[in-house]
């Protein structure tokens, strides 16, 4: 089975490429960014102005391949891939809640923004705390992650010509 | 541009249509799933034992086109598909915050669950509160929605034979 999407816009930030973009958007205060909505998607908008964070899902294009175990920015230690947020995931797809500063017809001012520019847009839904805060919860390895001042990301996830030769495990 | 996702498994639940199921986890308490990743990806739920807390990413396989405005099940009056969490949106990608009970092998058992049975996953992340909480928010429509009581989906946005000849406006 295969599931094929349409991007509805592009997102546009400061990050040219993954290396150097913050992990998440907790990382990145105070860094627009702004997500262009194509014309023919754009009545799916209306009120979105009202919510002051929104989710974005998007599909990370710059991701090669996947690996089923990674060693997350955050811990020196490997971990499952879906016991992590990394990117080289089956499915690249991203989501990121960032602050919505404002909307101008089909353009959206985000604040937060940990995602590369360029990057194609999947979907948009409102940030309800009522459905999506949860506060007593256990974080497995996060809670003793060694490594939690990078926030930022460097390379690892990226995929040069000399590892792509190296990187028999991965798929 | 089109983008081209495969399921790593196969979410089962105790609701076999969308009419009749909760509209989030929060109103589907108790309720347990389960989710069978497929063995291929399985390597990938290493350490994720220790998460009380997932997203669950999946393709809503029972929704059929969309609709750029709709009256969400919360509300009397119409917004934009990207002002609600509302199923028939132009890609029918739905993420959820479920309860991670146990995990044995490939099988994990979910609490909370708001999904329809048999829907394709497409992605797992863990639930970290210091990336995905925010409480200091404005929620738009929904801070004065007037529908509040209906928790449990209708079948609004089940297309029958009659309301897809009725349905000029969707897509």
């Amino acid at each position: 089975m295969t599931i094929v999407c349409s991007p509805i816009g592009i997102i546009y930030s400061p990050y040219g490429s993954p290396e150097g973009t913050p992990i998440q958007p907790v990382y990145s205060k105070g860094v627009q960014g702004r997500v262009e909505i194509f014309p023919d998607y754009r009545a799916g908008l209306a009120d979105l102005e009202g919510f002051s964070h929104i989710h974005l899902i998007y599909f990370m294009h710059r991701v090669e391949g996947f690996s089923l175990t990674c060693t997350p920015f955050l811990d020196t230690r490997t971990h499952g891939i879906f016991a992590t947020r990394a990117p080289r995931r089956p499915n690249p797809i991203g989501f990121s809640v960032v602050e919505l500063l404002g909307i101008d017809g089909g353009i959206l001012t985000i604040g937060g923004v940990d995602i590369v520019d360029g990057t194609p847009l999947l979907d948009i839904k409102p940030y309800v705390p009522d459905f999506d805060v949860r506060l007593q919860v256990k974080t497995g390895w996060y809670e003793h992650a060694e490594n939690r001042s990078q926030v930022i990301a460097d390379n690892r996830f990226v995929l040069t010509d000399k590892k792509k030769s190296d990187s028999d495990a991965d798929v």
